[in-house]
């Protein structure tokens, strides 16, 4: 990437203009960094696909000169691409010890543990990385240990912000670095990489503390079963509603496979105080008074498969929800997601039960992670960078980042909108975006990585819409004519026995198509089928205004 | 419905316990009237299905006894399902003057003017429907032009909203019949059904008129081209447009074919007062400076196919975003919309567009149409039921809307809270919700009305997500082998040139089933297919983690 030997390139691989699979990319010289590896979660357009992660064609061109895997933070958007990027690159991944925890999970799955070196860091760490010095620094963000990460170059320093918000009361009481932040900025900062998640949200996050203080108030009101759903991630929250449970002396089950993952990485690496006697299998919960139990679940986003999903739609196999229990929803839902969530408020105003649900901060019950407009005004200040390339966010969220950037003094022209492969050079302290690098979605499909394409999916979009209409005739080799069908199968265009004479009337044009070409000697088989396509779609439009997949198959016997 | 000669009964075939559709039904004796025939968008699971509505074999049933239709507005939730649901059942139809024009535009559509008798009715009609005696009251809503009902039987007085909001300060000066409401109430009122959309909402929905001081601010701001999106039947809405147009010398150019449709029936009619020379051709946009511009559009939810998307795309055949022009979204994303809006923001920030956009409560540029608890405390009380059926929306909405009513005094045994063909039957001054009627959705598809079902629906989901693999063979009927194939066609599974070997397995598998049982002789073709279908999919599961359809095609020579 670097054209020149001694200069400096920044470029997303996910992440800029968009919000999901975050990757970033630092060079200098020989020496390459790679910044998270995050996945993302497919559109409706994506028909099928699991998950999308970043295309890394550049890395793989230059895999020698990869030194290391950094992660700033443990959620999916910056983790979980991990897998299914180790599999094409191995390299080393750096990481806080929670952090770590959360991949190795997600390594185990994938029965990848053992083959990465994985390297603890602390937010005191310094490492040597080819010609890279890289220090960091703690940020607050809605799951514990986060890094913000600053690379010292001989061209100058460029900050890398995570994600993160200024808490100023943590739950953790682990506060934002701002001395070593301001140190940072003092010293001088070429380039700051800050993220823009709520770049449209005037004022500043309030504290993850304040959804502390709601949780207890409703825990203390609740006369029945108490149920709350969250992010299995936010192990702030998870602290806190283990800390209102016990003091309204309920025991606490567990329900949802990732809940039960970080429940059990987070206690047993310390970041969650779980008292020893608190914690129940759910299959005892019937056994306990309603007034002494709390479940903590996943499916706060409204996820079909997942716990509070099963619980509003009375199919759990271990806990039910009855008149007079109580539900909170601890998070706003995402946008795409409110229908889901709706759906499941409904279900669960149908069993009877009291629902603390709508946006957090109305209900009090969620804070975002993220900074807010003030809070990246006084990353921005802290930092006084040079340059500025805001990331992590969709374009309106990054033009709003810009404007906040040229309100606290940063050049409008020293501001780059980058979007993924679009990479910023510098060199003898000038910056300039010229060129761009290959890269985009890597779709995956079951155990497929990268298998499924435009063609793939264009055929699955149009079956889904009007379906496919399967029209089969065999041909006698020697004697020039039909000697079997047409036969004409459909799926999910109409039910058969419905539309019986529009099938046979499909047939009839088949035929006449076909005995038209063989009479005419044409001996291409696209020939027969275009023609069988052409005839049968016009018919079927006329008729149905539908418009099927036509698939004509001919065997020559 | 009624099972007794004198008894009232009143049921939802569409509208309770959802969004969309609208369509109740009240009868008494041996006559039966509707109210409103609406249209719902189909959510993701419904694959290409374009448009729902009530499924209506009550009404099929009881053809002789149904009086009527009466619509409220002219909302396409109220409206929507007309040309479908007449070409089942003709109907007399009752509107006011407005909701007419808009019906009239649909049959017109769909051939179908002239085959109905539409009735102009006004908020001072009285109309003697078998017998049912029908007075009106005036309501303010998002459209001009709206009623509520009261209906007078021997049994009581039940009254239907409609959508309403209490606007004390109209656009059109029409202000809500509060003190008809009053009179209705003191003389007493049976049954109230009363929508509940908002009911989730605190306080009072405010005035239309707080946005069209919001649009004029943004106007006199506004230095080059202004666009402008926004619901086309908000009439008060597009008069605020012209008004503040007018104040700032720009003419006005219509992009969206509702848009045009909406101007053209509200002017005519008197609706819209719109200036001889205002309105120029959309052609002709680029003939004059930008300054003196405003394109009114459609596609404020980012409809792909509407002109607001295809002006963020550049793909406007006639009219183009430039940088500084201002693009104002006068409307909140209906949920489910969020990341279609978004989307178009990102492209009008792309190309420097000034752009105005969020939650209408911020931007102050869209308010709703519908009464927020307070408003509905009010008319609850202005008429003071015995029994009240919240209505026009889900089952967490119903649900508040009792709550609301308790709080002003209904009995909570008074409130039935009801999902589509629940029945309320009310005899001697005692209402009951014991049986149900069929109803249901009416999917429409094209041409078809009801032709798609869940085998369609199913089976087009299947080929959404994993494609569909068909595996041709054909034996001969003498001897008792393979005589061609098999073939293997994929589409939407993976894409053939990448995925050879796989197909040639899938070949081989099929050809080694078809074999054994031919072999051992057996005689039925869905042996044959079944086991290639069982053997090729644990085959492609193992390989893929997929489960496309297979589908093996048999043919004896």
């Amino acid at each position: 990437m670097s054209t020149e030997e001694n200069a400096l390139s920044i470029v997303a691989l996910g992440g800029a203009n968009e919000i999901g699979k975050n990757m970033y990319v630092i060079q200098y010289a020989d020496d390459i960094v790679v910044i998270d590896c995050g996945s993302k979660f497919p559109d409706e357009s994506l028909l099928g696909i699991d998950v999308i992660v970043p295309e890394i064609t550049y890395l793989l061109e230059n895999r020698n000169k990869v030194r290391a895997l950094i992660i700033t933070h443990g959620h999916e958007d910056h983790i979980g691409g991990i897998p299914y990027i180790l599999k094409q690159l191995n390299m080393p991944i750096y990481a806080t010890r929670l952090t770590l925890g959360l991949i190795e999970v997600k390594l185990r799955e994938h029965n990848l543990l053992g083959q990465t070196h994985l390297k603890t860091i602390t937010p005191e760490s310094l490492l040597r990385l080819g010609k890279f010095k890289v220090s960091f620094f703690r940020t607050n963000h809605s799951i514990p240990d986060c890094l913000g990460i600053a690379f010292h170059t001989p061209e100058g320093t460029v900050v890398h912000t995570g994600d993160f918000k200024f808490d100023l009361t943590p739950v953790n009481e682990h506060y934002p670095d701002i001395h070593k932040m301001a140190a940072i900025g003092q010293k001088g900062v070429l380039a700051l990489l800050s993220e823009s998640t709520n770049a449209e949200r005037p004022g500043f996050t309030p504290s993850e503390r304040l959804v502390g203080e709601h949780i207890e108030e409703a825990f203390a009101k609740a006369t029945q079963k108490i149920f709350i759903s969250t992010f299995a991630s936010n192990v702030h929250r998870l602290q806190q509603i283990v800390d209102a449970a016990r003091k309204v002396n309920r025991k606490l089950a567990l329900l949802g496979r990732s809940m039960v993952n970080v429940v059990d990485v987070s206690s047993e690496l310390g970041y969650l105080q779980l008292p020893d006697d608190m914690l129940i299998d759910p299959a005892d919960v019937h056994r306990f008074p309603p007034h002494e139990i709390v479940v903590l679940c996943t499916g706060s986003q409204g996820e079909p498969m997942a716990a509070l999903s099963r619980l509003a739609a009375s199919s759990h196999r271990q806990v039910e929800v009855l008149r007079g229990d109580t539900v909170i929803l601890a998070a706003t839902p995402i946008p795409g997601n409110e229908r889901n969530v709706a759906r499941i408020v409904d279900n669960l105003y149908e069993l009877g039960a009291n629902v603390i649900y709508g946006s957090g901060s109305v209900t009090g019950m969620h804070v975002s992670g993220h900074a807010s407009q003030d809070e990246l005004k006084l990353m921005l200040t802290l930092m006084k960078p040079k340059y500025f390339i805001p990331i992590h966010g969709e374009y309106r969220m990054l033009s709003q980042h810009r404007s906040l950037a040229e309100s606290v003094g940063v050049d409008f022209d020293d501001i780059f909108i980058v979007k993924n492969g679009d990479v910023v050079d510098i060199s003898d302290g000038v910056a300039r975006q010229t060129r761009k690098i290959p890269t985009g979605n890597t779709l995956v499909d079951g155990l497929g990585i990268g298998d499924v394409g435009n063609v793939v999916l264009r055929d699955r979009k149009h079956m889904s819409e009007d379906g496919i209409l399967i029209v089969v005739i065999t041909l006698s080799r020697t004697e020039n004519k039909i000697i079997s069908g047409p036969d004409t199968i459909s799926r999910g265009f109409v039910y058969v026995r419905e539309s019986e004479g529009l099938l046979e009337e499909v047939n009839r044009i088949a035929t006449a198509s076909t005995i038209k070409l063989l009479e005419e000697k044409a001996n291409q088989w696209s020939q027969y089928k275009q023609s069988i396509k052409d005839e049968v779609g016009k018919f079927l439009w006329m008729k149905t205004k539908r418009r099927p997949m036509i698939l004509p198959i001919i065997i020559q016997i």
